[in-house]
């Protein structure tokens, strides 16, 4: 496996949502910040990738959460590794942790590097994958993807446009603004009191600027001992995502 | 005066746009994060404000920004002095440095303490006055206020239903959003090719969780070489909130 990278976080308010604690969408934020900073301090940050025409675009998530999360004005240590690779694709491990080592979250993911101006995907330059001092993958692992029910009948759906602001680097939506899409359909009261312990996420299609997505979300039904939500995200009929939420109950 | 509070931040990729720089939102975000923390050194932070069941509100700010802003992964100095205050009023200072001291941003806005129970405000905790070491201003400070034309014909108009998460802890939307509702009317274009230099903005009344706004902004107009845009958010026909933003060219 690749070295490690850690590096310490304190956790800000606005990256906090009314209970305290951060935000999902906000932890996803902060593990590509590490691997952000893994790049750079390997020399082949953002500035590298763009010399190459490219830009690393996440396609899925696999993660669980601890019962106890961190809370603003906290400091933490995010770190990721790369697990596995082929030519084509990185997967990443994530981590969140306490000072004392104990973990808030640990997630995995997976990257391919987009070419930004084809918006297709491109073989990763040869420079990064020096980068990881491991071999290639022969096999890569794959991740726990969501499970999405055909049936949504009754199933919560609200429309949003994308905003100026939603927009990152790589000229579309940042994947952080997914989950706020996906959630926000969910009872607010059901919200309040419940957080999110094991995720599935899978990216499709990118969305920009200017577009109008659907999200669409099951009501929260118990499956061994959590609650369970299915999410999708569409877009001009195409899928641009699609998630499984666990939740359980906030002490 | 009262003494100076300053500390380090580093500038995250998500605090950021497309252009690399902060978003007025989050320029404005952090100042709040340099108040609070300079509260908690001085033992007055959230959790005491809560004993007290208060909150600090904000209700106007007015500020400039330089041209050079600072860039994504860059280490700055926020800072913030409280300037003068009465029982109900505090008006601070606020500022973002790089590390050699040049501004990147100089702002200053006015708190009131509001019970958070009864939503009004309450006489600021002398506990909380004493931190000031300085003594009550006899004539606050007036800050400039934004102007706000009456004829509002051609404005750009557009809805948006405030999200569980655009609320913060004190149990209405947070101040940093009101900037995304009032920046994302304007064209897309305008927005990538300018930037804020000069901003006043007032907050009114509240917005909870569930309602609409409607947010307003002037098409932009060139007035003594800047452009300028005013803004109004309006929930159930009450003001929320109003702003002049003062633009110039990006480099």
């Amino acid at each position: 496996m690749a070295t490690e990278f850690e590096m310490h976080h304190h956790v800000k308010y606005y990256e906090c949502d009314t209970s305290g604690h951060p935000t999902l969408a906000m932890i996803v934020a902060m593990l590509i910040l590490a691997s952000e900073a893994d790049n750079k301090e390997n020399g082949v940050g953002l500035k590298r990738a763009g010399q190459y025409g490219g830009g690393w675009v996440i396609i899925n998530y696999e993660g669980t959460l601890a019962e106890k999360q961190p809370v603003k004005g906290e400091e933490v240590i995010l770190g990721t590794r790369v697990r596995a690779y082929n030519r084509f694709f990185v997967i990443r491990d994530f981590w969140v942790k306490d000072l004392a080592g104990n973990y808030y979250a640990k997630v995995s993911g997976t990257f391919v590097f987009m070419n930004l101006a084809k918006r297709k995907i491109m073989t990763i330059p040869q420079e990064m994958i020096d980068t990881f001092q491991m071999d290639e993958t022969k096999r890569l692992p794959r991740l726990e993807k969501p499970s999405l029910p055909e049936d949504q009948a009754g199933w919560a759906k609200r429309d949003y446009r994308v905003r100026y602001f939603d927009i990152d680097g790589n000229q579309h939506v940042n994947n952080a603004h997914y989950f706020e899409w996906m959630m926000d359909v969910l009872d607010g009261d059901f919200l309040r009191t419940h957080q999110v312990v094991k995720m599935q996420t899978e990216f499709a299609h990118e969305v920009r600027y200017g577009q109008t997505v659907t999200s669409t979300g099951s009501t929260p039904v118990e499956k061994e001992g959590l609650m369970v939500t299915h999410h999708q995200i569409t877009c001009q009929g195409q899928e641009s995502a699609r998630a499984t939420f666990y939740w359980q109950p906030r002490n």
